[in-house]
């Protein structure tokens, strides 16, 4: 053994225990690899021996990201610190071993995964995101899956429904039992309900005027919207469980829009109007001054949210919610025309759905990116009443995730629109 | 009673209840307030008589803040729509009223608080907001309170540890019972605990190395950190609550920083490390396949959040849960420079607190702008358990707001660090 493999075999345990006959256990790593070390020690170069290129990696990315188990747990927490970053700052020599590349910096030995290392270099991974990032086509029809489907122990159901609202951000569930001890059963298919000043579970249903402190709880219709845009990371999924819907009501269908399709449309046909409504922030607020539960909500984000590649990672839309802005005087004129616009994109667009929720039905969808509304309706002596609750937006990201892996499911996640950059 | 007036009358309810009789009960205006319509209509001048200056108000910005009945439901919800921006693009006539101000749009008659006017005005916003962004004196004292205190029903008490978390960040607070019913209800003080991927009331306690899934439930020091930095809203008030601390449990002192105070200076020292640190997107995650609920996050954001002036707005610090950064190439060597810079600024920093918690003493803190850890410790065959819960940053912000109305108090509130925009 030499002495540089010995280096690894004491400081990495997690590596030992690989090593031992490596020469049978190890997977081959890429027929024609090499790897090159610079002459000043800074970094080194991969030959992946697919393509041309040769792929350069930094000292330092390389010292953070080491994969040995003193430096990274298996659950995924590392140790390293700014005095290993500083210390290491010189690659002695590197060596491939099958598919791992051992590493030796100043007074620290590691190894990566061949394999990680490629599909980890920053240049291809933003290759990728960029690519996942280009809108589907538009979602003008729902998708609909079956409560049996939804709650089937092998989670292959579970999974269609998250990656549905993953990819077309919205699907209906048919044949729940009628009552709110099922959107209790429900919510536990998705995880924890997102508590909010509104509480966990919300009923809407029309009170007497007497009694309404939001307007959702009346007959009047709504205008497309998303919910609850004072708050730093708004509700990620919302649910609708249609508890009754009395044959004799009159109207109160539900209506949906892919906000992101109308978004970067506008990209499109106006990007200076894009632009301003990415930049001038708008205050969304809510107050509830009386009862024993005082709300002073505000918060200031732009209408649409980018990354530093100008991708949109964010929507925020809820014309009765905003506040006073306060503009610079020379943004105020392509303010106004810019949000009057979009105002008119989104509710004239040919791409609104529309569809009245039957008792036993569930909506589902993305409040990051679907606006929701409601027709007027008449009750006619009749009822009309949804029970509803919200999952947060990065518990559903990381639900989806960790199916996805637990299944072996290999679909590509779209953005969830949490303003998460991309790479 | 002129037209002008009528037109009022007829269109706004609320100013109707409030003129009748008006010479008697309006307020007074400014003495030497005068408006100007604007000789095209599209917008209007007010001198309000104090500063010689007249402020400048645009026809849109004033149809989208209307205060008449019509436009404003009491709970500040806005009716205003793209048709009512696009048909009233221009101001026929206005009136001076007492301190209100009567605006006739193009097909709308509204009206003004003229001190509402004055305060709302873009540019004075601005700059009070700018103001109040200053970081006041660094934070290295921990204020002290009484559990009676926060419990009085007079709310003067509970105010008073809000604005200490506002103003200073983090406040101890004594003579609470050491039991976790009584966690409970120091939460019920602040509103809902935030429920997370690890659930709502947590426990800090040494465990059995083989039941360790936590590096926080063991006797290891903990560096300086911020809480579940892999969500788009991490938790923002972190409340601990000392159960027991024996005293033969040797080490276990609580750090805490406020990274607000390092972050600006070194935007003073390291101007382009401060840019730097303000533009990588980092990920932040975390990962747990096993068990039932398995977890897989991760969120990218810059460890500084600017807004459009480029006041910080939000800081994430986390370096055992970052993930791998994909920089680009010519960033990556300017990144970790900046990067190892600001992890030494925050661990070699003289504002850092330490302080060893008592049984029936809670630590509470801002998450999103201090930084927190705790020192390695021995049990020496006694304990140490603390409770713990988080508090959502808006409705934390929300709450202190609410209560400073409530309770007619001026003190100025400070950013929260919420990544919400100022002005």
């Amino acid at each position: 053994m030499s002495s540089f493999l010995r280096a690894f075999v004491t400081n990495s345990h997690s590596f030992l225990r690989r090593t031992t006959g490596y020469t049978r256990t190890f997977s081959e790593a890429p027929a024609g690899l090499r790897v090159k070390l610079s002459a000043d020690g800074k970094g080194l170069a991969l030959f992946s021996g697919v393509t041309p290129e040769e792929s350069h990696y930094h000292v330092k990315w390389l010292r953070h990201n080491c994969q040995c188990s003193q430096c990274l747990s298996s659950s995924g927490q590392k140790t390293v610190t700014a005095d290993h970053l500083m210390r290491d700052d010189n690659i002695e020599r590197v060596k491939l071993l099958g598919d791992k590349l051992l590493v030796e910096w100043t007074a620290h030995s590691g190894w990566f995964d061949v394999n990680w290392l490629i599909s980890n270099h920053p240049s291809s991974n933003q290759i990728v995101a960029r690519k996942e990032a280009t809108p589907a086509h538009p979602t003008t029809k729902l998708p609909f899956m079956r409560y049996k489907e939804i709650m089937d122990p092998s989670n292959e159901g579970l999974y269609n429904w998250l990656y549905h609202l993953s990819a077309k951000g919205v699907c209906i569930i048919t044949g729940v039992p009628a009552d709110k001890e099922h959107t209790v059963k429900v919510a536990h298919r998705l995880g924890e309900m997102q508590s909010t000043v509104d509480g966990e579970c919300f009923d809407v249903i029309a009170v007497p005027k007497e009694e309404l402190t939001n307007i959702a709880d009346s007959e009047v219709g709504l205008e497309l919207h998303m919910d609850l845009q004072y708050y730093q990371s708004p509700p990620g999924l919302q649910i609708l469980h249609c508890i009754r819907n009395d044959p004799c009501v009159e109207g109160g269908e539900s209506t949906l829009l892919d906000g992101l399709e109308v978004v970067e449309r506008l990209r499109e046909t106006h990007p200076r109007q894009f632009e301003i409504l990415s930049k001038v922030q708008v205050p969304f607020q809510k107050i509830r001054q009386k009862g024993d539960f005082p709300v002073k909500m505000e918060y200031r984000k732009p209408h649409i949210e980018l990354d530093h590649n100008d991708q949109v990672i964010g929507i925020n839309w809820s014309p009765a919610q905003q506040g006073t802005l306060s503009p610079h005087e020379d943004e105020i004129e392509e303010y106004y025309e810019a949000y009057t616009n979009l105002f008119k994109l989104f509710n004239d667009s040919p791409l609104i759905i529309e569809y009245r929720l039957n008792p036993g039905e569930v909506l589902s969808f993305n409040n990051r990116r679907f606006l929701h509304g409601r027709r007027p309706y008449a009750s006619n002596g009749g009822q009309r009443h949804l029970a509803g609750f919200y999952i947060n937006i990065d518990e559903f990201a990381s639900k989806l995730a960790a199916l996805s892996k637990t299944l072996g499911k290999s679909q590509p996640l779209k953005h969830v629109l949490n303003t998460s950059y991309y790479n």
